[in-house]
């Protein structure tokens, strides 16, 4: 299948107008496609423009709320509950990172729960954020069912993910993690491309082994580890569902075929301050030991090179912002099809 | 190999008796006891009374001091440095996790940071103290070397646990777990036993496949998931080894062969008052809502009742608070040999 190579600038500058049609307001509609755009940067297609299609029919639709609003319904020194009013996720995730950094630089550390949220695209943005003020970061989100809890066929869990998120002198050190083998996005990507999907990613609705990403996709995917990432997954939306006030597990509204009822989905932020624990120039050098030291242990048999956790998506991402991002017909045809459907010059084209 | 079953408490109260011989005051020498103890009814023997050889030594060699002491190094409403003072782990994580839960009720949640500090037993003894409070609790520890960065067959991190609790109207839902396959603790244990263990538990120090224990403890643990088991224990390291100050990675003091420098082991401890957040009867409701939905779940072939992170642990522990603890005769004898080599009357005899 063919793709098509586009300039990482004009495709955010398109995705943002067609947000914009919709009635997202511009520097809104910036944040959204901009974390859109960035998980295509990173490699992570499946949390990309992939998602266009469904976003904006869930705009269109008005079962996700094209204003922005959030409401603060607990507030203490360094935790908070906040209300996304079925705001998109983007814009409570950026709001409430914000939020949590700001805190934490008098408290140590700051943790929202935030519900009536909707999906927001690729966690690792949010604990970036921190990051990037010095900050030890932590997101989680959760999502409708796929993992089915150990020893049931039946999903009961999402492939809730967690990121987090360390500075260091150079790139942050950041881990983004489906507490599956894959994320169901990458499954629900091989299915619309209708390409196979290895063994041991997903298994059917009745609990068996698949390669076919049409019957994973309505069976489960894979825990690592067995129980531990059942038992993972189960405490995210512990933490974003219950404690938030979300809905959790089956109750979640499905992102993808219910354009009635708002999902009310639920995530968790959280930003440590590092220099109120230690100081940060210490932390730092020795992180950047630790990246050195292992940097410089010996490789197995066909490895080249030994990454820390983010470091391919980040080397991905200053590839693809100045080689362009690979996105595929189908998705590249989707996008020019939004385009006519909102009545917005298509802009992109092969770089 | 033959075991003998053990009154708990009698059990609790023998190793209570060994540390105060060692000089660790009465009500602490309690505490350690009853973390371990408290193990084995878990059925968690790798992290029982089967560490009692390791520790007496340690504390008789004065590597680890016997007496407790903490100084707060770092003091924000809602996030500590605490140093252990080279004490004994347990007494630093119960300290750390009562003032986690003390600061999280004005605070929404509070974060410790804990270094030069010890083995702290099973971690889920701490978040446990946490749920009993009506919070949700995190804990995690850092460990010497036996997983290998992905790509690489030379250890770097520890089997380092995350453990999280939630409290609910029953017993809480609580997940420790090693980003490992198996921790250690049980290749070590089978080792001591004289057990084979199963492929996929362990690689040699050359990155092979084994079922020695003695080749797997010589050489690294497989992580789950591959890249994202060892990620979460970098992270954890982060945490734990870097924000605290403590040691990290291979820079960490080996509990079983180093009995001159300090391990400067680090953990974290976490509380979150659930009542902050949101109402904490509506809280329970939800998760026994999540419970009772799980519980009720078809089950795959051969399996006769689905279980909650932490049920299995719990009817364990209540079956052998009744029934007594198996003691493995390698362990028994190591437990006699103590009391002799310390002073201390043997009083154990099977049930």
């Amino acid at each position: 299948m063919s793709t098509h190579v586009i300039n990482w600038e004009a495709l955010r500058a398109y995705c943002q107008k067609i947000f914009c049609a919709l009635g997202v307001p511009e520097e809104e509609a910036l944040v959204v496609a901009d974390c859109l755009v960035d998980a295509d940067l990173c490699g992570v297609e499946s949390h990309g423009v992939s998602r266009m299609t469904v976003y904006t029919k869930r705009l269109e639709t008005k079962v996700v709320s094209a204003v922005f609003k959030v409401i603060t319904e607990r507030d203490n020194p360094a935790g908070l509950t906040l209300n996304g009013c079925n705001s998109m996720g983007m814009l409570v995730g950026k709001y409430a990172m914000e939020k949590c950094i700001h805190r934490a630089k008098t408290n140590g550390i700051c943790f929202i729960a935030a519900n009536n949220s909707n999906h927001y695209g690729m966690a690792s943005y949010y604990v970036s954020m921190a990051a990037a003020q010095g900050m030890f970061g932590l997101s989680a989100t959760n999502a409708p069912p796929n993992i089915a809890p150990w020893g049931s066929y039946k999903a009961y869990v999402g492939t809730n993910p967690l990121a987090l998120a360390a500075p260091t002198h150079g790139e942050p050190v950041l881990l983004d993690m489906a507490p599956s083998v894959v994320a169901m996005g990458k499954v629900i990507l091989a299915a619309k491309l209708g390409k196979p999907i290895p063994e041991g990613w997903a298994l059917t609705k009745e609990g068996k082994p698949t390669t076919d990403p049409n019957l994973g996709k309505q069976g489960t995917v894979v825990p690592i580890g067995g129980p531990k990432g059942y038992g993972l997954s189960l405490f995210m939306d512990i933490l974003c569902g219950i404690l938030s006030g979300a809905q959790f597990g089956p109750y979640l509204g499905n992102m993808w075929n219910d354009f009635v009822n708002p999902q009310n989905v639920g995530h968790f932020f959280c930003a440590i301050d590092i220099s109120r624990f230690t100081d940060l120039e210490i932390f730092k050098k020795r992180i950047g030991q630790m990246i050195t030291d292992i940097k410089a242990l010996p490789k197995n048999e066909g490895i080249s090179e030994l990454f820390l956790p983010g470091e391919i998506e980040q080397r991905r991402r200053l590839e693809r912002k100045a080689q362009g991002i690979p996105v595929e017909e189908v998705v590249f045809e989707e996008l020019r099809g939004l385009g006519q459907k909102y009545g917005v010059e298509f802009t992109l084209e092969a770089k």
